[in-house]
């Protein structure tokens, strides 16, 4: 799987991924009305304006982009209808071709971790049948647990061809109140960055390994030297755009040979329509918003690698 | 609802949380062939199974025990049907009585860790309603990002007054890898408990905080200091019996009051059937199993506070 994602990325010559984490403030009011008109302004409501919202844009912009990155939290909060959306999303981002990373960050020990693994990214077993549930391509996982928590997540991405992104460096202001503590006068994420690169060593695929990391774009320097500690990781990319993540912050992220990392953006691409530059298409033309902001994205990150 | 854990604790005289883990392997072959006979071996069939497991494992301890914690990997596996099962099981169990502590251990930032607090304590808005998602009254966080990570928790937490158990010294045997790296000469869970020790204070019930912590049962002299550092911090302690976990070990979780700890078991209870000195009850009557390993707990437990 990670050898199918560099492909794409090369094919379509766009490191990037788009978050789907659909927040009712971003959906056109025209969107949530339709929808509430046929199921009310109830879960199922919501999960219907969630559904037409994330097809549109996934329509609009399949053939430009290699990956999507739904946040499961903004689908959980609306409990099982919710859920039921988040399952689906994947399956039709799949249909489209795109590979889906469940931006899940669970973390848990052994059999609660492995559980985790089979339920996102495996097969579970019932009697002589096993079945997927939710079947995305990756998952973020948590590394406060140490390698319990993650030993059973590779085992299942094993069996699967599947791969992993695991949090080093988070893009938001307070990660630094554990992750920078100073262990042996080095950071802690650099130590957790190591981790990353030993555990991947375990699943490699051809140029790089199917366990990546997550660094934010918030903090360049720092990801400047994760990039060095972890040479064959692919790095996931959150905090450009609307957190504050500037293009030209964004080379240290990458190798010499152009790859080895993807960049996220959510609400400057699902929400386009709502940012200077961008009103002119109106909420009814969201999705071509949105489209247009792919380009654009595409555009300002290749000026800076 | 920490002050209405604490009573239940108190007029029960069990500082115990029964822990809802039910993987297949510990259901009772009767109640899956019953299950998979109705439903086939299938989603809905695994998932009828563990309610049944459930059910009848609550109807037999509800009024010895204060609280149960389902762990939601072990539903989250069975993808939506072994949700929609995860969230009977928390309305069943509060219709009894029982405080849920839902053992998600989510953590993300800002309006996404709002998401996961929404969707397990506090009520989602669609339009002019809000709606429950799982409806939890205390759930597991992991603190790996920081203040950005709960302070969206405590929030809801204030508003629905419901509370967090956050990971401080998990119980696992690879745990040390992070959570033991020295930072000026103490180890990281110190921080991390006065962390939570700090967060606790700005959401106080009598005389503990809404606010509590994770501490394996496996680390008692760790768990020693930490309670020094968390004074008024409840403690959920899990890793007791089947992870190796002694009673004698438990006393220092304690404070001189007789309260702020309350310990976890699974698999000893869910599956007791299973195990030495329980046997004799049989595979039919696992139930009552759980029922006699829920009372040697608390008469254990008793022993060594």
């Amino acid at each position: 799987m990670i050898n199918k994602l560099i492909n794409r990325i090369e094919n379509l010559g766009a490191p990037i991924v788009v978050g789907l984490d659909p927040m009712l403030g971003y959906i056109p009011e025209c969107v949530k009305a339709k929808a509430f008109a046929e199921k009310g302004e109830t879960l199922e409501g919501a999960a219907e304006a969630i559904w037409q919202f994330n097809k549109a844009i996934v329509d609009a912009t399949h053939d430009l982009i290699p990956a999507v990155k739904p946040q499961i939290a903004m689908y959980e909060q609306f409990g099982i209808e919710g859920l039921k959306v988040f399952k689906q999303t994947v399956e039709y981002c799949k249909e489209k071709g795109l590979i889906v990373i469940g931006d899940v960050k669970r973390g848990d020990i052994g059999s609660t971790s492995e559980a985790y693994a089979v339920g996102h990214l495996g097969k579970v077993t019932v009697g002589q049948n096993s079945f997927y549930g939710f079947d995305e391509d990756f998952v973020t996982v948590n590394p406060y647990l140490g390698s319990d928590g993650i030993d059973p997540f590779i085992k299942v991405c094993k069996e699967e061809n599947k791969g992993l992104f695991i949090l080093v460096k988070t893009s938001n202001k307070s990660s630094g109140e554990f992750q920078d503590q100073l262990v042996n006068g080095r950071p802690l994420y650099e130590l957790v960055g190591e981790k990353v690169a030993s555990w991947g060593e375990s699943h490699m695929g051809d140029a790089y390994s199917y366990v990546g990391a997550v660094v934010g774009a918030t903090y360049p320097e720092m990801g400047k030297i994760l990039r060095k500690i972890m040479p064959k990781t692919y790095i996931l990319v959150p905090g450009y755009g609307a957190q504050g993540g500037k293009a030209a912050d964004l080379a240290p992220y990458f190798n010499k040979d152009g790859l080895g990392a993807i960049i996220n953006s959510s609400r400057g691409i699902i929400a386009a329509y709502k940012q200077p530059g961008y009103e002119k298409y109106g909420e009814e033309a969201y999705a071509d918003a949105s489209r247009q902001a792919v380009i654009d994205m595409i555009t300002d990150i290749k000026s800076a690698i």
